[in-house]
């Protein structure tokens, strides 16, 4: 059995976003807009990116590596929330 | 004046192939596919996003840092392929 | 209680592996090296840092998220993997 | 010709700093200190380094990619300010 995604109109909503910047710049290119602009446009997305992934991730720790019906006490909340941590360090 | 980007047909060529992975993110999650699948398919999105930046940052390194025309030879070509080599390896 | 790293010998291998690089950017700088030498010499060190990031998430992951002598089948050892994949992605 | 960096003993001051960082990584490993003690003590040293990175790249723009001696009038500076600006966002 796979595991679905949690709060999934959120998720598309993030996504959804992320076409948008992704339109954004396929314009910027189009209108030949400066170099500057299409540079900022793309780091906007990168970071939109992360964002998304940060919550994907974040639902995957908090709801698939323990089976929470069959083992309800045995994730550990706090080393949970340190990886967290650590991993939106590096998602930035 | 503002500095547009050369090769626009290979740079929307790739922007669309983003635009089509983000695409596929967003059909994943309508059809409730499993966690695994859809951090894979923003890990890859994330990779092309940092190809684009890759591109677009080489082409405004070689094209606009210097104005060719006035000062043909004033760009030092050695160093600007070193700062290059080291975008590059923080770009993945 | 807090929780031990696992593997103290290689580990310590490593930081001290870490520690001559930064030594080795020291002495960069004081003899004057080129420029390209340092920005080489700190990508170096920076891809050392992430691995030794790597392990250690990866010890926190496996031995920590769950007490396997309390819930011996809890964690979800394909999930704990296809997360640990997708961050080693993101520490290169 | 090698291009040396300037501003050698600020540069000299952080790595000194990334040293003592690397070496109280060292020490948690001695004392088995907690592996989120250590997961920090590392996601530290990483931006210090990012840091580090930083400021040598800069200079590397701003001193190497054009010869201002003999060029005094070639490098773009809002172009170099604008490549700098999207660096340090991924230098993060």
């Amino acid at each position: 059995m796979t595991h679905t995604i949690r709060d999934k109109a959120k998720l598309l909503a993030r996504v959804r976003r992320i076409r948008g910047q992704v339109e954004a710049i396929e314009r910027a290119l189009e209108t030949e807009a400066g170099c500057e602009q299409v540079m900022h446009l793309i780091a906007g997305m990168r970071g939109a990116t992360a964002g998304l992934m940060a919550v994907v991730v974040e639902d995957h720790v908090r709801t698939h590596l323990v089976d929470s019906q069959k083992f309800p006490d045995a994730l550990n909340g706090e080393a949970a929330e340190q990886l967290l941590d650590i991993i939106r360090t590096y998602l930035r």
